[in-house]
């Protein structure tokens, strides 16, 4: 195991009509006044941002709202976000939404106190003060809500890149898994599959004898097993939903990647299909994941023989892991279909003529070196093979 | 689920070597006048002392140190540690040591800012504020690393009681496993069975459908079924011992306890062991567990059968699933006693004809009414039968 840190102070409060207690937390947590951050009409209709308006009235805490978070979120409702923030004089931003909502609530929480543009911190620089964030989670999948993490897609260029920093963890997070239950099929689908792709990109590691996340990952992998298809069968299976929504969260907070190398490429490779295409995150890790796997999979036979075991129920095949490393990759592909996830892209609406633009952003955009790398290091010509398999 | 909320803001601090930057910790959380506190001359003997007190003194920082602390640690040296930090002004206290060790640490963290007694908390009191405590971590057992929890022992009536509070959470950790390579075999086994009995006491649940975190606390037994025999048979094995220690860690921060309701009976019947023979916590659980779980079986055999399938690797008889119960019930206990635990009272050093002693003060002391709760009520008789199985 490699030496590491670990760190998630986020206060968590999970379960029934815990979204009435944000007014609470936003006081323990110093805020006077706040930015409630959202996505599209849904929270209002739902009721849900009534509920978290009046958690706040009732503790005298004043507020401003700003909606309009689309899934990828952009950089421009990030800049409005933060001359509304400045404006008014918010201390506190409340995110009440999915990833996209949390990621765009980071990145006003660095953006409004920070001299510059908030896009030096995707292009690399340090986070080191944002103001507080708080977050109320609608959807269980992108781990937001505990991680450190957010994504932000530059509309000039459509680049799509990361910041991280302790700065923008949530304080707290309150994670209702009934306010899941109402998600179009698809997004639920999508969300399981960005969970599932947050353990393999933690699994896909070069480093030896790393028994204990390995199992944790794996648990993590066989609870979305079980749950996935109970959760699409019946939306409104509360204990389906809540076991996934602390999945997604332990997935994520690095519990069960501490200490290993770890992958990313599915994501790297995925992140310009959204960025071009605007589909969902989940769906596209979806089309990437199982090419992803079978191009790297000579790389280390045994690991993936050995999650095609663990998690995936396959018999070893001792004279030639690499039948079972192979059917566990299907299995993981079949699996994601089953869940009416799209399975290459034409279901994803991508297409094949765009393969050059998608490697040259991939590997030559915001100043890459023509390599991205993981657990195998992808030149150019790896990247085209593997979006070709997608087609 | 039921409803929970989860909080564990520890900053951990992993690998080798970790111990030199206990100062720089120290500094960045807030401390000025430290107590060192230890336990016996192991920790002096090794070197680890010195570099812990080398690494306070490059960041200009004072420190008293008070050594002695026993396993089962004892109500005398925390009023000790309590007025040695008083007359001294101490800020911060540094626990060096195993599960005692912080365990004695956090009592007297509460204890030197509170106007009473310090054993207020551990009847019942709740503890408000604390001073920060932070830990250097010697042996992987109990999970205080992590945990808001101190158990202490009073020697008037050797009442073994708990207290509990996020205020006595430690600020930093440092697991550093190549610090646990030196200890003695019986020690590294009763911790392996320590960390075992708090996956145990959380999957003895009477909650439903809670399938995340029955497969977290599968995945950290399976990693304990395959690492505990290596690092006996080889006290040296780094990766084995390092993926004990985050197990161990995160069997007791309660990512895989949340939500669901938990036993702890074995941990109460054990505690009366302890307090009276002076055995290891963890001996002493090896031989509680098994005649526990025996008794209680009855009361969920498919939570029996499925550990038994999922972790001992049993066949699961769909006829009589309380054979496969048993048989992991029988597994795990042979595994404990291949580590080289005591199997009955004898090897313990227990005596039968303690038995009424133990039942009284288990179940009539500091106030409880008869039963002790968890898993299953257990009454005086029940408990008669249980250390009865145990000799």
């Amino acid at each position: 195991m490699e030496n590491f840190t670990f760190y998630s102070p986020t206060f968590f409060v999970f379960g029934k009509d815990t979204e009435t207690q944000a007014g609470e937390y936003v006081k323990q947590f110093g805020g006077t006044k706040v930015l409630i951050h959202y996505g599209g009409q849904s929270a209002k209709k739902s009721g849900l941002l009534d509920r978290v308006e009046d958690s706040l009235k009732k503790e005298g805490i004043e507020y401003v709202t700003l909606g309009g978070v689309k899934p990828n979120p952009r950089s421009g409702l990030v800049y409005e976000g933060i001359e509304l923030c400045r404006k008014e004089g918010v201390d506190f931003i409340l995110a009440v939404g999915g990833g996209s909502v949390i990621d765009s609530s980071k990145a006003i929480a660095a953006g409004t106190i920070y001299d510059g543009d908030f896009w030096d911190f995707y292009s690399g620089k340090p986070i080191e003060k944002a103001l507080p964030v708080g977050t109320v989670l609608t959807i269980a999948a992108a781990g937001s809500e505990g991680s450190p993490d957010s994504v932000i897609t530059k509309e000039e260029g459509m680049f799509k890149r990361g910041a991280s920093g302790n700065a923008i963890r949530p304080r707290f997070s309150i994670l209702n898994p009934a306010l899941t239950e109402t998600l179009p099929p698809h997004q639920t689908a999508a969300g399981i599959t960005d969970i599932m792709a947050h353990l393999y990109e933690r699994y896909l590691t070069n480093t030896k004898e790393v028994e204990v996340t390995d199992r944790l990952i794996e648990a993590l992998l066989l609870t979305m097993k079980h749950e996935g298809p109970r959760v699409i069968a019946d939306p409104h299976n509360y204990e389906a939903r809540a076991n996934i929504m602390w999945a997604g969260m332990v997935a994520h907070n690095n519990t069960c990647g501490v200490g290993r190398s770890q992958d990313w490429n599915s994501h790297n490779i995925e992140h310009e299909l959204s960025a071009l295409y605007d589909c969902a995150h989940g769906a596209g890790l979806a089309v990437t994941m199982p090419a992803v796997f079978k191009y790297v999979m000579n790389h280390d036979v045994m690991r993936f023989a050995k999650v095609a075991v663990r998690v995936w129920g396959c018999q070893m095949d001792f004279d030639h892991p690499e039948v079972t490393a192979l059917e566990g990759i299907e299995a993981f592909r079949s699996f994601l279909i089953s869940l009416g996830m799209p399975k290459n892209f034409e279901e994803l609406g991508a297409k094949e003529e765009d393969i050059p633009k998608l490697v040259e952003v991939l590997c030559r955009g915001d100043g890459r070196d023509g390599t991205i790398s993981g657990f195998v290091t992808l030149n150019e010509e790896d990247c085209t093979k593997i979006y070709q398999m997608m087609v």
